[in-house]
């Protein structure tokens, strides 16, 4: 499997997590992360039923590969994730030393980036716009029938 | 209580957690967090023994404080933290609106404050400079430690 056919397939599982989040009313966002092929932790976004701000799923993620790895380092391991990191995420993964970090959509207003591409490690590698439309998509629909909703 | 003495009230506080994480071998940061004049989360730094690069103090003081007021905002409390939290932190603290951060010393080279303050919300409050040199040295020692012990 090449690269993008590659990147597009862990996106799909990605965006597989952002669906569990839709369907417990939280904001649309998954992750995966793989290391060596294998899918070795996968989170979605669960701040309002965790009451929990730091529970964005790129963190519970972050967490759950160092357990399966057994270390706090992720050097060898790709984050995808179906928008943009945060600052907070970017400054976890920079501590976490990850080594590629691969979004769908962008995030114009709280993603890393604005910031600078310094918050992360120098080492980390970072691909975006894979699935780009689907990954942003699944928030703007959600957003949209909050609206509706009136909340 | 003044507010100047309160703040060494809380920051001891803090200092203490500091101390746990020195028995535990942990790089010993402390913070406690405090609302109408309570208490209501305290932690250290636990990275090494869970393993997780996200379990500095303040993240899992963030955590606790919001299981404990049952609300994920943290609007009307006030994080003391032995030492400036990491652009990670902070940008939990953004996420968390935290109405007032107190951090006793500087950490010029991973401290939020290098990028900017722009990391926090605009209507958080920082105080700096509290018990400093307690907070700087029980860190200082820990690392001399190190050194001697050849890690």
């Amino acid at each position: 499997m090449d690269l993008a056919k590659q990147d597009e397939h862990y996106m799909r599982e990605a965006l597989k997590e952002a669906r569990k989040a839709l369907e417990k009313d939280e904001v649309p966002i998954g992750a995966v992360i793989v290391c060596d092929g294998l899918v070795i932790a996968r989170a979605y976004n669960y701040t309002e039923h965790l009451n929990d701000v730091t529970a964005h799923a790129e963190m519970q993620a972050i967490t759950s590969a160092a357990n399966n790895l057994g270390g706090k380092y992720l050097q060898e391991c790709t984050l995808y994730v179906t928008i943009e990191p945060c600052v907070m995420c970017a400054g976890a993964l920079f501590w976490a030393q990850i080594g590629r970090i691969v979004y769908g959509a962008g995030d114009p207003k709280r993603g890393f980036s604005k910031i600078g591409l310094h918050l992360l490690h120098p080492r980390t590698k970072i691909s975006k716009g894979i699935l780009e439309e689907e990954c942003s998509q699944i928030l703007t629909n959600f957003f949209e029938g909050k609206r509706r909703e009136g909340k």
